[in-house]
């Protein structure tokens, strides 16, 4: 084994840089095995520097991270700061002084992955970011090295905690969204500010890297459909297990049929009881993928949280470390396939509305004839009236999301139609 | 990208192997770009020469796999013979002469994996075996890359699909284990001779490079402890309903709680219906892994089949080629821990015990003394009588599984102790 240490950088001391610095020096030995050279702390960029930090030899801790990344010597810089500024710049002056990067950072890689990959590959370093998607669920590495002599075909994941722990709290308890997303709050799984979770903005980061690696395509997050999750409500779930569903807020990155173009969306959606993704509960993640040869694989586990981060980004350094020590480098981005992205109007899927109607004969009549002039086929329709009022309940076979929109856009102009009581997507059958 | 392909030679042309050259064909060109070069078939070793192999040129078909593997322009060879022998001389062969190995032979890698590793490295050649372990679940990598920087302390997991299915269709239906074998062997998930599955030698090979690669410790076939399911009831399924669990065939890797010593085991268990490999139904395989850091993660999918299997093979095939055209070789067998194996009697583990005993009273007493004689707490009891025969079911708390079977050879020597109807360990909670 090498004695001359790796010298590692890290940049951002929050919950998970406190938890990588932690395994560094608990782990050192195992991690030197591991690597097959032992792996030195070189200097720690903070904004703060007089807060204590435990177990953290007090000259590592610098304000000046541009100069950190710098040095030269770095051999590894972590970066655990989050944003797109200042750790882009960090992230390629890294590259330009001869460190390869392993990041956390979702929102970066969603927004600027294909420059940070090709300023890693000029400088000939690597860029490793496991803990961007999926916090500990080892994602990204399955995707890109164990299925890479296979084709993925679609990706379904649970890829936000915060939702997925106020929507099975809505399914268990029966409560409406605001009281479930009370409970996340003060119990520490959602922010004061929950914008960035319910609305769907982290999901769609992590679907465009996810869809970017199954496809072999870029996909930036503006190609990402989004819709946010404040809209579900508790009779959407008592609809949902009418029909022996539950509803997720699912990332969908699909390959279209005839496999020249691809779909990513993030939406909350009806799937099975039986589908392996309506069983995931809490704050988990996981994310199911089908693939030509594999068939259907699913991964699951912690999606965030500073322990399961710090693990894949110590997996991300162990892997970086090998390769340096080997003068080599992992697999880069693979692009090659470039496919189209498609827009959300060309995704083929299954819609379920519930219509507030008037309760006279003929309407039954009416809004099937919307469904059949937009060419959208019905699967079932269940009716139920009180009082001079009705309700009508449609299950669509699958069509393309505009003609299921267009259909939904002439229903509320029918007279016959008093309101549009939910919309909801069906998906993993 | 380079236009001299890779040579790569195939022993076997099974299920699995006629799937990976399928794909190698229909995928050529994505194989070729995420690669970095082409890869051409250059033979295929087979038994039959006679036998119409679909796509494979018969010029390539040869019966003699020595000289295939001698040839010394051939950079992979991929193993899907399975067994001992050849396959064991052949792989040696194959490193001697300049190849690399990608192999699905779990029963070879469980046995002699610390000697085939060994010459690889003498080599500076790559060993894969993705395939070998829950067929095109990623596993290896993951565990041996992703949660590289953590520490594994358990891994658990139901690694056999055709016992899984016997144990589901006996959950579901009630069925007894021979009606549901049957009905496994009729429709292909059993082989006539169903020894290996439901004896649990497969699993129990499974288990032991599990064990080797998440505790950095070699794990022979032979340290690992093994019970079959061939003696699970219907009525066992009724206990395990009853606390609220199932029973599956489970491949259970442990560090001991003081971190110093692992063991490896396979035998039949009750787990919580909450937990989540208790939702794994039919042929699907699953593996729970619990870490120091990740916290709980699960790889779920198919594991076994000719195209999920071929899926794992080739996404080692791209990484051993890219590994071959880096000049460098991927992550070898990591044994630095060197923890020794413990025998099964200092297993810490939990039983549910049902016995027949007389029903008349201190018969409770006389079995608790048994109980606590041998260290062993008692957890709950139910006993339940008719017409002068009564049974105690006695789930313990965890104990040693030494002072546990200690336990039961006492029980079954008192008077008032008719039978042991069943004995099942309690896992997963």
């Amino acid at each position: 084994m090498r004695t001359r240490p790796l010298k590692v950088a890290l940049l951002g001391c929050g919950v998970v840089g406190s938890e990588v610095t932690r395994i560094m020096t608990t782990h050192a030995d195992d991690l030197a095995q591991r690597i097959g050279a032992p792996v030195e702390l070189a200097g720690v960029a903070v904004r703060r520097p007089s807060k204590v930090r435990e177990g953290i030899d007090p000259s590592l801790v610098t304000t000046d991270a541009t100069a950190l990344v710098k040095r030269g010597d770095i051999d590894v810089v972590v970066e655990v700061i989050g944003g797109i500024e200042p750790a882009r710049s960090l992230i390629t002056t890294a590259f330009e002084h001869g460190a390869s990067v392993v990041s956390a950072n979702k929102a970066l890689l969603a927004q600027d992955g294909a420059a940070l990959h090709a300023a890693a590959e000029e400088h000939g370093r690597d860029l490793y970011y496991e803990a961007a998607v999926a916090g500990a669920i080892p994602l990204i590495r399955p995707l890109r090295e164990s299925l890479a002599g296979d084709k993925v075909n679609r990706v379904l994941g649970i890829v936000n905690g915060t939702t997925n722990f106020i929507l099975d709290k809505m399914d268990s308890t029966g409560a409406g969204y605001q009281e479930a997303l009370d409970e996340a709050t003060a119990l520490g799984y959602a922010e004061a500010d929950p914008t960035a979770d319910v609305e769907g903005f982290d999901a769609a980061a992590k679907a465009a890297i996810l869809a970017g690696i199954a496809f072999h395509t870029r996909v930036r997050l503006d190609d990402v459909y989004r819709e946010g999750m404040a809209e579900v409500t508790a009779a959407d779930f008592r609809s949902a297990k009418e029909m022996g569903c539950t509803i997720k807020l699912l990332a969908i990155c699909e390959r279209a049929a005839d496999g020249e173009s691809v779909t990513a969306r993030v939406h909350p959606a009806m799937i099975p009881l039986t589908h392996p993704l309506a069983s995931v509960r809490g704050a988990y993640n996981a994310v199911f993928v089908e693939s030509d040869a594999a068939g259907q694989l699913m991964f699951y586990g912690p999606g965030a949280g500073g322990a399961p981060t710090a693990s894949a980004v110590l997996g991300d350094l162990v892997a970086v470390c090998r390769n340096r020590l080997n003068g080599a480098t992992g697999p880069g981005e693979s692009s090659y396939a470039a496919l189209p992205v498609s827009p959300m109007g060309e995704v083929v899927t299954r819609y379920h509305i519930s219509l507030d109607v008037a309760d006279k004969p003929g309407v039954l009549a009416q809004v099937a004839t919307v469904f059949a002039e937009h060419g959208v086929s019905i699967d079932t329709v269940r009716q139920q009236g009180k009082d001079g009022e009705a309700s009508l309940v449609v299950v669509t076979h699958r069509a393309s999301d505009a003609s299921l929109t267009g259909t939904v856009e002439a229903l509320r102009k029918l007279d016959t139609v008093r309101g549009v009581a939910s919309i909801m997507r069906v998906e993993g059958e």
